[in-house]
């Protein structure tokens, strides 16, 4: 009998026992090694080379809490969300996740293709490393994903079916709890600010009772609005990239909720990128064309978004009362209003709150760190309390390069 | 073996035979009478009688397809919806529904309350009866119902539980297709004018495409809101009355959903009770005193619905965010919003779409009722276009008297 039959969680010897019994092209491989390469907060991936061929595989097995927190206990159906999902995007935006061969409903793994040729955009941004696609992916991935499981498009019924069958109310609760809640009261009191600015943060998010009351709208909306079937995690941790390739991978988090919660999070996780680069970069022709390369892609993930939006919905729009005159218009905006909050929402969220990213985390000076935190975090209050303005790219590119301006001069006069 | 092991759609024979084997009270019952009462469109209700006690029993069995028309083939999972709705709509709003005795998933039924000794309130309004506690009752229900199954009080986890429990996906189409795509479309040719009415309705209705236009967004809201477990179809004839007791019946539509859903069908279905009586009643102090019961009724239906929803928010809040100053005004002012979108669909497509009611149809004066008609389509079409404009009840009542008066003034000079 296989050992296989119930579930434990694996060590790297297991992982390749496993692959031997269970992935046909392995089967006869005498000769594999495996590590453990996660990083990530909720599960373990393993990453197995066969020494001869050359050829390799991952395999990411989900564990019953989250590795960063025993507090965060998690049921391990993420795993099987998982892989459905990597499966339907596959089938919706062709090319842009990895191929999955082969899901285990028993151990709680998935075995899938190995991008380890590919960066994690994050990683890559910090080295100001370019990718002329990226905006173009991304807007087909989100327009195609987004647009194709609503309700614009799908079948009424099918699509409850999917409402329920991606149910993922253990990990929207992280989410609840971290984006939506913490950042604003701290009610759990896990809060992490940088010294410098815990007065600053205190007066100005805390104390701003305006914009904590649009926060609870938001949250509202994305605890009641199931529109699309969102990848629900996706920040530029979650994308990997080589030159002309972006694949989205870790879409645990999926589940129906606003379509902007998807585009707004990866808008806060660019601005991160471009708020790094602009205020620790000396100033160099490699500063300057890397910084006008992710200004268009900031603009163009907008604009390609709402164009390939648009040109899908009449493509497939099957709905009889969607097709009303200027309804797409009218739905693309609301989605808009929903990107510009979501994206503020984040910004705040990775500076408050308790999970940081390194864009801002590896700012060693704390002076200098403060000020890039408060750009975006005023970036952040104009996208939440205005965030029935921001209509095209050049609206976000705008407002962050203004406040940028405003926070060096705050600097200088210091 | 009983025979009731397998589903089968029961005779009145039958259903004696299984309260007899099912229902202990009735084990020992040789004088039992049976017969089947059902007038909706979905269900066979079959009242049982024990002629020596005079106690009595309702059995509600879901066929197949719906009993007005093949047409619609429908899951027997309504049942089960109609069963738990009924218990958990007991739980939170104690003796405004029939007591559940028993719920069968293998024959698709529910053994009940007999609630013979009241009246379906249609069928009562359309005698200009008047019920004291009738607002007071149904605000109590909805306010409970909708706001103890939301995030503002759930834990959101067990709220996503229900929310899947909850799926209807069959029920739903029928809604979306009857009250938020045919009134406006005729798209499958179902629609059913009165000729005196046709060309009226064609330029005012179908050719109003600001009309379309809201209601598709108010559509897109139905299809993708899932506020509160909504009872689904709570018009007047899913209400039983008595003098100083009021049973809401027939939850089988009952799914997640946006809160002003339930209460705008309330407030359309007694907007036609009062038209009728307006419009067929000659002037009489009978006439008053019941037109001003039914006036006070609907601006007490959303006043104390709102009283109450507050004060509940207030004793039942545990959202944290949802705790922000003026959160529970900001929310209820949403709700009202839908309340009255939806009061204006309903009151469209029980005109114009298949599905009528009888305040209308007992108009056997063409003249007459193409005219009621007229003033219901021009309020319906104020509280979806201007549906931001009715915050209190005096807001619903006031359209409604003026449009009454100018249809009056209309039929005076034809």
């Amino acid at each position: 009998m296989s050992k296989f039959n119930q579930y434990f969680l694996m060590e790297a010897n297991d992982v390749i026992e496993y692959v031997q019994e269970k992935v046909s092209t392995f089967k006869n491989s005498n000769k594999l090694s495996c590590k453990e390469i996660g990083d990530g907060n909720l599960n373990y991936v393993f990453r197995v080379v066969d020494q001869e061929s050359g050829s390799s595989i991952i395999v990411k097995q989900a564990g019953d809490t989250a590795r960063i927190s025993d507090e965060f206990k998690l049921s391990t159906n993420r795993i099987r969300i998982e892989s459905n999902m990597l499966q339907l995007e596959g089938s919706l935006a062709p090319d842009l996740v990895p191929i999955v061969y082969y899901y285990d409903d028993t151990m709680n793994c998935c075995v899938m293709e190995d991008l380890s040729d590919h960066t994690i955009l994050r990683t890559a941004l910090l080295n100001y490393e370019i990718f002329p696609n990226l905006a173009e992916d991304l807007a087909t991935f989100m327009a195609n994903t987004l647009l194709l499981t609503s309700d614009v498009v799908m079948n009424h019924q099918d699509k409850k079916n999917m409402v329920k069958n991606y149910i993922n109310a253990d990990l929207c609760e992280i989410t609840e709890d971290l984006v939506y809640s913490e950042p604003f009261t701290n009610y759990k009191n896990r809060n992490d600010l940088l010294p410098e600015n815990q007065e600053w943060i205190e007066q100005n998010i805390y104390g701003d009772k305006k914009l904590r009351f649009e926060a609870a709208k938001l949250k509202f909306d994305f605890l009641t609005n199931a529109q699309a079937l969102l990848h629900g995690d996706l920040h530029t941790g979650s994308i990997f990239v080589r030159e002309h390739s972006t694949k989205v991978i870790d879409p645990e988090f999926a589940f129906y909720g606003p379509m902007g919660y998807d585009v707004g999070n990866v808008m806060a996780n660019l601005i991160f990128a471009w708020a790094h680069a602009e205020f620790t970069l000396p100033s160099s022709h490699k500063k300057d064309s890397y910084l006008q390369w992710l200004e268009g892609t900031l603009t163009d993930i907008i604009d390609l978004f709402s164009n390939k939006f648009l040109t899908m919905w009449k493509q497939n729009v099957s709905d009889i009362m969607a097709k009303e005159d200027d309804f797409d218009r009218w739905y693309l905006d609301s989605v808009l209003v929903d990107t510009s909050g979501v994206a503020g929402l984040e910004l705040i969220r990775r500076i408050v709150g308790l999970a940081k990213v390194k864009d801002i985390t590896s700012i060693t000076d704390n002076q200098l760190r403060a000020q890039v935190e408060r750009v975006c975090l005023l970036t952040a209050k104009k996208l939440i309390i205005e965030r029935t303005t921001f209509k095209v790219g050049t609206d976000y590119v705008n407002t962050l390069k203004n406040e940028a301006l405003l926070g060096k001069k705050v600097m200088k006069n210091d």
